[in-house]
């Protein structure tokens, strides 16, 4: 996305969390908080194999995405409609994945302990990564 | 919602945006951040009218919300699957309703100046009004 504004590009690098969107297994819609990463062009979120979100993408990959700015207006927000993918993410590729993570939105002691108690003495298993093609980012301040 | 847990009920009150989820008209999902209030066990949304949000909840009135705090470890929050309605919302009650929003978010001076922008002389005309009725609403500590 070489052609992205400047401050969309910050907002998605930024350590604000973001909102995924998709299609519930019973048609109705969902919202959930996640850390994710930016990342060529694509936003990636590690998830636990089976969970529900990465069950429904599996089923509907249409997925939306949005991040914030939370203090205050005028607010800056990235909104992202796209397709989503989910692949088993392999132990050896999850401990780096949510280690980086971990770091980014909770820095570098925070997030070393996170990563503690999280991966359960370092063998936290397979997991899975859910990755969003966007088809459009909107960038906007309101 | 007699029943709620204190903390579910703390976040539906303070000043955390919400994120408003929902089918959009291309059959894609939709996330957006917005303001709400939380009353009487409804979520209500104002909105512009004619805005895209309100025009697809009235092709679709399925949605989700939530609402999650933002600052590290843990993170509580709030996840809501209802049915929602778009409802004229005229200007006199647009006034006090979007009034009493910017104050809660923006504190009593961001507010005031906030509403006398928005409100163009105090005469922003009619607006939606996007009500949701929760059919589950789960908190959780994550």
């Amino acid at each position: 996305m070489a052609d992205m504004e400047p401050p969309a590009l910050e907002l998605l690098q930024d350590r604000n969390l973001g909102q995924l969107g998709f299609h519930g297994l019973d048609g109705y819609p969902r919202v959930l908080p996640v850390w994710f990463e930016y990342r060529d062009g694509e936003i990636l979120i590690a998830s636990p194999k089976g969970a529900y979100k990465g069950r429904a993408l599996a089923a509907d990959g249409r997925a939306s995405f949005a991040v914030a700015t939370s203090q205050g207006v005028p607010y800056h927000q990235v909104t992202v409609v796209g397709d989503a993918t989910v692949e088993r993410l392999p132990e050896a590729e999850r401990m780096p994945f949510v280690t980086r993570q971990a770091e980014r939105y909770l820095g570098a002691e925070g997030g070393r302990r996170y990563v503690e108690r999280w991966s359960k003495g370092g063998h936290p298993g397979d997991g899975e990564l859910i990755r969003i093609r966007p088809r459009r980012i909107r960038f906007s301040v309101v």
